[in-house]
């Protein structure tokens, strides 16, 4: 039997990876089975269990690959120098997360944000994930905390509130349009940047 | 037999929608048995198939209970004359959220936002909840948005941004909150109120 490639078990497993993620996203982990998988993309459970002993197995890889995708978005967005307004900054970083996966799209709209918010209630039940969810978020929340005490340092933004609420808000939210994207007709990423900089034409209040 | 009454009846179906939502809210719907509801409210399978047919009956009810009080909170938030700004009202609707199930504290710490985002993931797949949802994601956008023109009529707030983008902004802040509470470390309602308040020092950038 000829040996097989590294790069064929790469593409393999992208495929399996590819096509779980995409039944995960419209039916969720628990309501999925691995014949779902199997269909979706049409490959032997010889060939599936190859990569992947089973379902839990999957979920795991699947979780950890949309935290790290979406990790590195906001932490590139967040090099940018010299940083852009929030409005800006958001709506380059919501972009770019509805851009993630080409494959998810259906049509306009993307079904990755369904797959995020499912993968938010995952961890909440797995003290694995719930670690990797947890460390994810605490590197996306240093990248925006040192984004906002770059607003503080030039004047831009006042600096007696602590820049990591700040960044916490902005990140929530980021979540909260992704949570109503993947609920909703379709939000476009405008609102939000919008929206920001609505808010941030009130002035001061206190 | 003595004739059993309403105030007892209603009482009882009280005490098996607060156990179901603990249990939903600690290990998600799926994973939660109607034998784990039973046994955390006390009863008998028999004392609780009189109220609930079957678990999706239980989750329709917890569902839809959980989404009417919190459109409450944001409707009668958004209805505070004058409305109080941005930071303030966003501030004050989620303790009015977390304190709104006080049999889902433990400690200070609240169970409730782990159950919203678990009702997000639930309305995904069920066509019934989710036309549920989008009824009372509708009348809390409105709510919102009449406050937002409020805002622009006093102009305080730059009135070339449609008023729902700033509303769904608003909403996505709390809905992300939501989720970082769920998922993370306690986040005090506070960094939220603060965090809006900082993004609204900004001024125009455009």
């Amino acid at each position: 039997m000829a040996r097989v490639s590294q790069e064929h078990l790469d593409a393999r497993r992208r495929q399996i990876i590819d096509g779980a993620a995409l039944c995960f996203a419209r039916n969720g982990f628990h309501a999925t089975s691995m014949q779902d998988v199997l269909k979706e993309v049409g490959l032997s459970a010889g060939a599936v269990y190859r990569y992947f002993r089973g379902k839990d197995e999957l979920i795991a890889a699947i979780v950890s690959e949309v935290l790290t995708d979406i990790s590195g978005v906001f932490e590139s967005a967040a090099r940018q120098s010299p940083p852009p307004p929030p409005d800006v900054l958001v709506g380059r970083a919501l972009s770019a997360v509805l851009d993630l996966r080409p494959g998810m799209r259906d049509g306009a709209r993307s079904h990755f944000p369904r797959l995020m918010i499912q993968v938010w209630t995952e961890t909440l039940r797995d003290e694995r994930l719930s670690a990797l969810m947890a460390g994810v978020y605490a590197r996306v929340r240093a990248a925006w905390v040192s984004i906002v005490e770059g607003y503080q340092e030039a004047g831009m933004m006042r600096a007696d509130i602590p820049a990591d609420h700040v960044a916490r808000t902005m990140i929530a939210a980021a979540q909260g349009f992704a949570a109503q994207y993947a609920l909703f007709d379709e939000v476009p990423v405008e609102a939000l940047r919008d929206g920001v900089r609505a808010l941030m034409s009130m002035g001061e209040t206190s």
